[in-house]
């Protein structure tokens, strides 16, 4: 792989905020063009999960939601609102840890994570409703639909990822990661590769499209949805693509769940 | 905190193979003159920890290291060389998982992670001698001394982080992180500041240096030491400047040591 000199990376501006049926497609389509931003092979569109969760109409009513017993006895646990505790049950396939404000699972993705993604934040309008946003249904999917419309508008190859902000057990702070990917390697095996002096690497595993992500997070910033799709211009690679399901890491591999 | 539009990652060219003893500031400094990049307020420049560690002389060879019954033992367990077990053992205050081909521990300076952060690649040159890499001394402090004279010699505020690439617990592939920081918040801490909404936000602690370093990863290339040091431009933050330290997990919140 030939390394990458400069990287780029520009919020695409002029974004309105995102409705349930909304076409991502197309709004992120002119939001490029309001921004006279021309895709080019190669680049990144790195779009935040919220907008797609909404685009998908992922929003749910919290007076809709009945919880459940279960759900009723881990609230109290953990010290959350039942309904939401219904909902991130219902995203997810086992508990891994709870503890007072702390609820972290294995959602039906496999991802390991706190509350299931489901997120009460920036989900509004102000609508005196109480909604809580769950993930998008199959991020890589949507990742891969996403970038072939884009692809065709712009009769260029380019790349897609779907991002969140996820904990990390052993450090603090969160830090972006792709759950969604499609036109790149979202993990880049270099096992084999030699180093500068002809020795083979060992390890050499890189979760690239998390990197992408963690990077295009820098610009999305925390918690606005003003910049909400970023173009990351100037990666090369030259591994074959996977999706970002190959970034988690099989239950049968893990030593901490 | 005012969103980042734009961000750009710029390799910094023409830096040597580092020795022990070099000075990395003055080497880093003629690499930029030799890009014509002059640093600006706000810049930060990320340096792949290899670089320092060499330029700090904890390359030992293996031939002088003399393995203790314990790592012999372990070294059996997860079938490594005895010698490179007892440096990860020195470098380390307890094993968290040993199996077959996988040794994490907690690093003497609270990182969990895999063999200490004690690489045999890329250490050469190839001289018929087996070396290893030991993390630098004191991440932290140099990012400081280093910040300390490279904001001297440009006459502009920056910062400095050193990175690796670390492993995680429940995501296949590396990603970059901060081990070093000084002149940013490492941590950034927005909680209280309200969303779009007015809602104030529940989790919102970044990995902010973490981010920057997976970010400067993609330029530095995986296994590569031709770009080790790469300038970041364009982040902007409010909040106070804490050193890389702070994005470590104290061990009495960590649920899965």
């Amino acid at each position: 792989m030939s390394p990458t000199a400069a990287l780029q990376l520009l919020a695409v501006p002029g974004l309105p905020m995102i409705e349930p049926g909304d076409d991502l497609a197309k709004l992120i389509a002119e939001g490029l063009a309001h921004g006279n931003l021309q895709p080019r092979a190669g680049d990144v569109l790195a779009i935040a999960q919220k907008v797609v969760s909404k685009a998908e109409g992922r929003s749910i009513d919290l007076a809709t939601v009945k919880p459940s017993a279960r759900a009723v006895e881990l609230a109290k646990e953990v010290q959350k609102d039942p309904r939401l505790v219904e909902l991130i049950l219902s995203e997810s396939v086992r508990v891994v840890r709870s503890r007072p404000n702390v609820l972290i699972v294995e959602h039906r993705l496999g991802f390991v994570m706190a509350n299931a993604g489901v997120d009460q934040s920036n989900v509004g309008p102000t609508d005196g409703v109480e909604r809580a946003l769950l993930l998008p249904l199959d991020p890589d999917g949507t990742a891969e639909t996403l970038r072939k419309s884009l692809a065709a508008q712009f009769g260029a190859p380019l790349a897609v990822i779907i991002t969140d902000s996820f904990g990390r057990a052993w450090r603090r702070g969160t830090a972006g990661v792709a759950i969604g990917a499609s036109g790149l390697p979202a993990l880049l095996d270099l096992r084999g590769n030699p180093d500068l002096f002809g020795r083979t690497l060992q390890v050499s595993i890189s979760g690239f499209a998390d990197e992408i992500a963690a990077a295009a997070s820098l610009v999305m910033g925390q918690g606005d949805e003003a910049q909400p799709v970023v173009l990351v211009r100037g990666l090369t690679w030259s591994a074959a693509n996977n999706p970002a399901s190959e970034l988690v890491r099989p239950a049968a591999e893990d030593m901490f769940r």
